[in-house]
């Protein structure tokens, strides 16, 4: 909270879209409001349509009515104030000029505060650092969200070990098994769990050697099928992540030895995420890794291939918050979830990923995925 | 698209979070990435991960790579060039010095591209014009949504009207009827459909006079059930958007009358909508209409009661997009989407809203919603 008494923090979001806003807020709406800490104190200023609901939902120290504050702000030369108009107003009863915005907080607005005088300055992202440290009931949350992605892909992996093969496709009751139909699947078991997934990737053979190709058409046999799942809580507003590959028939000894180096990876990622380790180190050490066993990353053929996406994110109430692990330093710490999710792609050959989500800790990670990796079905 | 030499157009943002980005591009990616438009072409910037993908699926003139420039812009000072440097490296080898960015474009990007010097103005909402002014595609989009919403709002509607009355709640197949297992029945249907429910409200008695309270509980007998559903295709990432108010058992005279008043005024709504309309006059005749048959509006006891929120609004690939029909002016356009959603909202009595969806037409408009408007089941 912002203490001193010229100085606020100001975000005018939807909370519904903006995670900063939901995790100052803990209330659902649809449409930009306007939210200001200010002397150790939160306000909501909300529209004749939210009042109501926000005075009994929003977890803030005082919900104002926006046509209120307009009321007040109106005078002869401004007849219906705007966002800005009743923004301005506040801020003047309060004697603030100083106003701490997040990083993505619109230009539009930006500019027309600044040129009624407010000194306005982007933050850091996210805007609330403490949304990347999470709390205990951070992390519950996030666990029941992956609990029940580990139940969606468990019926897909059903479906798929129980596939029959004709002609190099799969089959499942004599239809033809697409990665349409397995991402419906996923995206039922997660809504019967009061989750949504979106953009979930079903993606076998060469789409599958394109990270975020969701994946259509008939799923086959005998190719590594890939598939990552990050659905969001209707409830909670917390994301889970969790990617494994599977293959349904005959792994030649290529995919099998491509499947080990992988799951090589993700072990040595995982043993050396903890408290105060650079996550560059970790995503370089897998690199390494891959390298010294042959995997090359980079543009081959005019195409990339390899390990050329980053080690892994953080998720919360977004599913890619900071920190990153990647080719940019950023140091962990304790609290923090965090993905490991190496893969290797080579058009040809095919994709492998693997990705748990685990807890930062003092000593080491908690690794806060259950399911099994399992390859050939 | 932006004609002059030293303009351009810039974005940055993830396609699968704004609409403007997608609009522009038609290519799903869920980080933010480089959008540019100058001297009438269109260009990505893409990172490793989405580079071969945005190659085969985004609608631009030209697909860039973000770490070749990257690595074009490196130089002894600047050793890892970060999104700005990138932007800027590009735009100075084009001599671009003016760029029009979104009104919602992140104040921390829009400060530091001021920093190098470009001259920097926020546009309007939304970004592309033409994105109000639906094309025949976009009509056939938003008519599909809508189809997915009617069979999932016949559904519940299905289970409602044969749900058994015990001690003035509803029973299906001897269990409770909730706001929750009705939810979850019409998200089921938008799923199998392809689309996706989010914050669907079904909310009866005393939360369906809150207008945006979605509903938690057992439903009520003999007393309004509001369905607001307002699903997004995944496929084409289009909305619709559709209200109706139903009631299990038998409806007071009371409510009935109160039932009735809303029909009028959407019948009277949609009878006004028209090319060169002012919204603001066609939701002032509905509060008139209202206030003749003595449904006031207003702070009544504390709590707003009566027709308290817009007559409808605009919606494309955002559910809430321009022209809002409400208070203030707006003028509305031949091949305008909106929807005509008048509700009168009384605690003690009950809450009705009636939404349809309306294309906006030279003399007239023509309805896309072809689901029937019942209320007694």
């Amino acid at each position: 909270m912002s203490k001193k008494p010229n100085e606020a923090k100001l975000m005018i979001a939807a909370s519904e879209h903006d995670a900063d806003m939901f995790y100052a807020t803990r209330f659902f709406v649809p449409d930009p409001f306007i939210y200001i800490e200010a002397a150790g104190k939160s306000y909501a200023i909300m529209s004749d349509l939210e009042i109501d609901r926000a005075r009994k939902e929003a977890c803030v120290s005082q919900t104002l009515s926006f046509s209120a504050l307009a009321q007040e702000a109106a005078s002869g030369r401004l007849k219906r104030p705007g966002m800005i108009d009743v923004i301005s107003h506040f801020l003047h009863k309060k004697k603030i000029r100083k106003l701490s915005v997040p990083h993505h907080f619109p230009v539009g607005y930006a500019d027309a505060l600044r040129q009624k005088g407010f000194r306005l300055s982007p933050g850091e992202r996210p805007f609330f650092g403490a949304r990347l440290i999470k709390s205990r009931d951070e992390i519950a949350a996030i666990e029941e969200t992956q609990r029940s992605t580990e139940t969606a892909v468990h019926a897909a992996i059903d479906i798929i070990s129980k596939a029959r093969i004709k002609l190099g496709f799969l089959y499942h009751h004599n239809e033809l098994l697409t990665s349409e139909r397995i991402r419906q699947v996923i995206h039922q078991y997660l809504l019967a769990r009061n989750c949504i997934g979106q953009h979930t990737i079903v993606a076998s053979g060469a789409q599958a050697c394109d990270p975020h190709q969701i994946g259509t058409g008939p799923l086959k046999a005998n190719v590594p099928i890939i598939l990552d799942v990050f659905p969001k809580s209707s409830r909670t507003n917390y994301y889970a992540d969790m990617t494994r590959t599977v293959l349904r028939g005959k792994a030649s000894p290529e995919l099998k030895k491509l499947y080990r180096a992988v799951r090589e990876g993700q072990d040595l990622g995982m043993s050396m995420v903890k408290a105060g380790v650079n996550g560059r180190i970790v995503h370089e050490a897998i690199l390494r890794l891959f390298e010294r066993q042959g995997y090359k990353t980079g543009l081959i053929k005019g195409c990339m291939q390899g390990f050329f996406h980053g080690t892994g994110h953080g998720l919360g109430l977004e599913v890619h918050e900071p920190p990153r692990i990647g080719h940019i330093d950023a140091i962990l710490e304790p609290n923090m979830v965090v993905t490991v999710e190496p893969g290797l792609y080579y058009p040809g050959l095919g994709g492998v990923r693997l990705e748990n989500m685990v807890l930062v800790q003092k000593n080491a990670c908690r690794n806060l995925t259950r399911f099994p990796r399992v390859f050939e079905l």
